[in-house]
């Protein structure tokens, strides 16, 4: 049994937390917050055990919340933590971490030459076991390097080109723009997510391009890939269907964006809506000998979720990347079905 | 002194209806409402001769609008017309002009195979001399015509990949959306621009890909182009720099999206806010060897108003392409500086 912990409970830890405590061979020893906002009540409600920054105890006690103790604690009762706190703050914390000799993932916020490595479960489980200091690249990063790696296997890629079209802000971030905009995210090229895909999927030649819209629910990346062999379309949905995080959406689901993909995991029951998969349209699947286009997209808040949890097993040496990636995709239910 | 009437005046008609007073070669016969609306107002206090369909007469004079006659009437009475009548509608009409033997322009949501040619100024000014009935393309071909074209010229295109970021409505189309959705405009690809882009510049391999989101100012391109020669971004740069319809977004102006290039049409003074060139951010353009990447953006109500300014003269064989868009640009006012 291996003790998790999870620093900072925000829109990434709280999602973790709930997949840890869905896992058998894992156990959440706590989840940290800085404030007793309503994230911290709904962990309370869940009996995860709450951890704060010293000193922090009376604004949580004072409102009712009990609190087991501070993060110092939480860490050094840990076998490893998740630290889900905002970019940069990661990086901060990886120095207590080091201090309790605590193995620890960090989210994809953080700079890639700040851990010692990158980890997608599908592109590269085996560089993280037994690391100290892991990565969990974005959620771009994330749904870019499941989509290329078996694609790469199969057909080789000789050049990817990615244009992001990004969603604005999170549904609960009501500071963050634009409205009625589309911001060039950044002007120039290439963006800073191909060198990030590059982080886990060293060898591949990839161009990205970013765009921020006024939109909430998910990114959604128009992928271009010129291939080293020729393909053709059925054997390219063949295989991307094999994916277990990659959802294929039918032409008779009626799906034609990102709200309909949200209505559908908000009606099969999904928690809090959400999807774990890449969403990859079948009908936009175009491929043409060596060139390949389509769309798909990517849930910002969920697709790292089971990435953190085979994260996990793959620092602590538990298991195979399959062993993995199939005991979590189990556990917390992966797949839309067709 | 040609003779001209706009049929439509709607979001092009009173656009280009504004761009002929300023032509010294033509005159504004009339311009053609189908209800007396706010649009309707305006065209009697700018004093153009209104003209309505037959039997709609009492409406408008019911309202105190002045009407010169009927459709049939001021088509009869022109050299020349421009239809800038809602999609599809524009080819009932062009049976009309036929049997009034006038020569027509429709807008680029008629279909290419309903006309004799379709028109770019840059493109293929020359193939429409002489032609009864022209179609000047959609926004979003003439601006992607107006790109390739001096490219092709130049360094030869081995193949262009585009994706349209649309806007979900005009400014004043409330009941239009989506609302926090990004639509696959279509799901299967190509989506009909590339085709469109091929009906005046024949030879070019395009492939075009199109999404609509939330945004009502302008469209976006996400440009990639394979040459058939190396190139390097300076001389890509003077290259843009010297087509009059195309605007440098440069650094220092800190204009990082669509918004931004509206408050600087609105700031320089430009009739309705209209940018009728193709804005493309010189800090987008990325060269390596023969690829290349940009973002252009293009105001759907307003680029192509030039172009069937343009057209007429062509139609009626006044001048040369080059004399002719000289003549557009300096009358209109083309060019923000830099």
């Amino acid at each position: 049994m291996i003790n998790v912990s999870v620093n900072g409970y925000g829109t990434i830890g709280k999602r973790v937390a709930d997949a840890i405590v869905q896992q058998p061979d894992m156990k959440l020893i706590g989840v940290s917050k800085t404030k007793p906002n309503h994230e911290a009540k709904t962990a309370v409600d869940k009996k995860y055990p709450l951890y704060v920054v010293k000193g922090a105890e009376e604004s949580f006690s004072g409102v009712g919340f009990e609190v087991e103790g501070t993060i110092e604690e939480m860490i050094e009762n840990s076998d490893i933590v998740v630290d889900a706190t905002p970019s940069g703050v990661g990086f901060e914390n990886s120095k207590l971490y080091k201090k309790f000799e605590v193995p620890a993932i960090v989210q994809g916020g953080e700079k890639e030459d700040s851990v010692e490595c990158s980890f997608n479960a599908r592109a590269n489980f085996e560089t993280s076991v037994g690391k100290k200091l892991v990565r969990v690249v974005s959620c771009n990063s994330t749904g870019i390097a499941r989509l290329l790696t078996p694609i790469e296997e199969r057909y080789g890629i000789d050049r990817a080109r990615v244009t992001l079209i990004r969603r604005g802000a999170d549904p609960g971030q009501p500071s963050k723009g634009p409205i009625n905009d589309v911001i060039l995210d950044p002007v120039y090229l290439p963006s800073h997510h191909g060198p990030d895909v590059k982080s886990v999927l060293p060898n591949i030649n990839i161009d990205t391009l970013a765009l921020k819209i006024p939109t909430t629910l998910m990114h959604v990346h128009v992928v271009n890939l010129s291939l080293n062999k020729s393909a053709d379309k059925v054997r390219m949905c063949e295989l991307l269907s094999k994916e277990s995080r990659i959802h294929m959406v039918a032409l008779r689901e009626g799906i034609k964006g990102i709200a309909g993909l949200k209505e559908l995991a908000l009606d099969v029951g999904r928690p809090r809506g959400d999807l774990w998969e890449n969403c990859v349209w079948e009908e936009s699947i175009s491929v043409e000998d060596k060139e390949v286009y389509l769309f798909q997209a990517i849930h910002q808040e969920a697709d790292v979720v089971p990435e953190n949890i085979d994260a996990i097993r793959a620092i602590m040496d538990e298991c195979s990347c399959k062993e993995s990636m199939d005991l979590t995709d189990r556990t917390i239910g992966m797949g839309l079905g067709r």
